[in-house]
């Protein structure tokens, strides 16, 4: 199968479509699991299949340096290194590069860091970060971007941006697109409404398969965040799809859907519940407060997710108290539950033509808070 | 459904059968994997299901501590608690106490030990350890026992073996046996074939559902277990369930259901997965080793358990070298799938009155090693 996009309803500025791709079908809006090392964190892949993934992240930087992209392609590419047989995107590693790498330097060429693992100087070009995901053999690649940490300078704002843009080509020449698979462009220029409309311009010059929004979830205040997603949008074909980059909590994601935003990305549900905590239609709960240790009932007996209606809010109490690897499996699995039925929910309500009606009652069920004690 | 325990066949010593408990018939000889704190670490009830495990082990001496065998009650008891349907054998916390706790007296009355959660000092008395297992719900308590270290002097093993006697028989005392759940006498003497045959005597004397050997697997050789096994099992009823407590190596299993032990649990299988360690026909694997990096078979494509050959030690190896959540999940149900298939193995073997031929060829197939290098 090629890689396509197409548009099944829109609801204001909300849409809700599929993409079809070498590895099987998307709904959109999707949300993407994160597999970072060739793994989402404790959990099976027909666990993160159970919980209604269409389709995983794969993180470049991570897996360039171990076990290494010439190896992972001698053993059958990424798909079937994990035992995912379902569509995966990958980054380009430029964000990973930013946040855990060591000592950096970024050049027209390339960017040179030190690897978080052993030290050793590598180096990453717009066409090695292509290359990569070749070997890989992801569904979706996404170009190399320089992504800088929010506030800062606008003169380096545009130098990043300009330097992406520059890489994006190169990305794009690079990009072999075999087998039908899709290269996506990246959006940059921080909170500067110019900027970020410029990058926009220059991408759709270039021409991309998709769109993402990056530069993100790096600081910024939530309405920040709304403004640029604002400002992006209707830059972007309406005919590719768009996808918010490393985004977020579950009401950053549904403020997104609203604005046009299709596809999402984030360590959240994982990370989070590895640490005891839950998302639910009653908001984030921590199963660590002792509220939770006599409590019989699930954490949502309406959850369309059975992890979150099967044990007892006073067993995953225990399981986190007692830091047993069984709470965090649970608890990832749970959320990531609860992301997908959030991203079902909300195209049903497009497809329905109520997504208005549909963010407020989430909203409104996150405001009101978990239930009370018996 | 009432306790009880059917021989179905029989080949020189080795015995195959059935218990039919509360919760279900549990197929001997019959490994039960351990779920310390309420769980068998890093893996949802029904990967342990899956695994092809007919009952779990809980530890009397961690619920207890946490969350506490009246919390557990309350909430309509282990099996609801952990999300287990099915069979649950619970130790009397005996065990525990001698490898865990810390400052300990043992009186006639009861043990006093020191929690190794909070310090607290807390008393195990038989009649308290059977009440929390009533509590718990069990489907098989255990007797209190004093469980020593070895070698130890003989008067030492004596002294232990007499106290376990007449905890023995306040144990019988307390057990209500409501709703058809069974209790197990716990024969000790250490290595000592006297004392053995007199613990395993009045054991009888006093009439047990089931009959264990207990204080093995506490640092004897495999000679001494194998003569322990020799002299106890011919002493015990052979119209009743005998279960080897502690073990062990799948080849301690094999050579105890050669000397008519139906039952066992031991830890090794999931904390070995977690150490990057899996068992296999092959053998014990280690998975950190570099020799597996490139290697795109999985652990043995024979296997009846679909992670063994879902997998490839490529993949295996990165996970167990990354220290990722998931390589302790996957090689833990490996090794549990493993330790199944030898127990279903000798059961099909005994039926079949052919356990010699399955004896020497397991042992032949551990004793060729992995399979080579391609």
């Amino acid at each position: 199968m090629e890689f396509s996009f197409r548009l099944i309803a829109a609801d204001g500025a909300a849409r809700s479509g599929e993409l079809t791709t070498p590895h099987g079908v998307v709904r959109t809006p999707a949300f993407m699991p994160v597999g970072t090392q060739a793994t989402v964190k404790g959990l099976a892949p027909e666990t993160v299949r159970a919980t209604g993934a269409d389709i995983l992240l794969g993180n470049t930087y991570h897996l360039m340096l171990r076990p290494g992209a010439e190896r992972v392609a001698a053993l059958g590419g990424l798909h079937r290194f994990m035992n995912w047989p379902h569509p995966i995107l990958t980054d380009s590693g430029g964000f990973q590069v930013m946040s855990l790498a060591g000592l950096r330097k970024i050049q027209e060429r390339c960017v040179i860091f030190r690897s978080h693992l052993d030290g050793a100087m590598v180096e990453l070009s717009p066409e090695r970060a292509i290359e990569i995901q070749n070997l890989l053999g992801s569904d979706i690649a996404m170009q190399l971007d320089e992504c800088i940490k929010l506030p800062a300078p606008r003169a380096e704002i545009e130098r990043a941006m300009q330097l992406s843009l520059r890489w994006a080509e190169r990305s794009k020449r690079a990009f072999d697109g075999q087998g039908g698979r899709a290269l996506f462009g990246i959006v940059q220029g921080g909170d500067d409404p110019a900027l970020r409309a410029a990058s926009a311009r220059s991408l759709v010059d270039i021409g991309f398969d998709g769109y993402a929004v990056g530069g993100l979830a790096v600081g910024e205040s939530p309405d920040v965040m709304r403004r640029v997603i604002d400002d992006v949008v209707p830059a972007l074909p309406s005919d590719r799809p768009h996808y918010l980059m490393g985004v977020g909590t579950p009401e950053d994601i549904v403020e997104a859907i609203a604005r046009g935003i299709d596809m999402f990305d984030c360590v959240m549900p994982t990370r989070n519940g590895r640490h005891g905590v839950a998302f639910t239609r009653y908001g984030a709960i921590n199963l660590k407060n002792a509220r939770h240790a006599d409590d019989p009932r699930p954490l949502d007996d309406e959850s369309s997710y059975p992890g979150a209606r099967d044990y007892s809010r006073a067993y995953l109490h225990h399981l986190a108290k007692s830091n047993e690897m069984l709470g965090a499996v649970l608890l990832s699995a749970i959320n990531l539950g609860y992301y997908q039925q959030l991203t079902a929910g909300a195209r049903a309500a497009i497809a329905a033509r109520r997504f208005d009606a549909f963010r407020a009652a989430t909203l409104e069920g996150w405001a009101r808070g978990d239930i009370p004690l018996r």
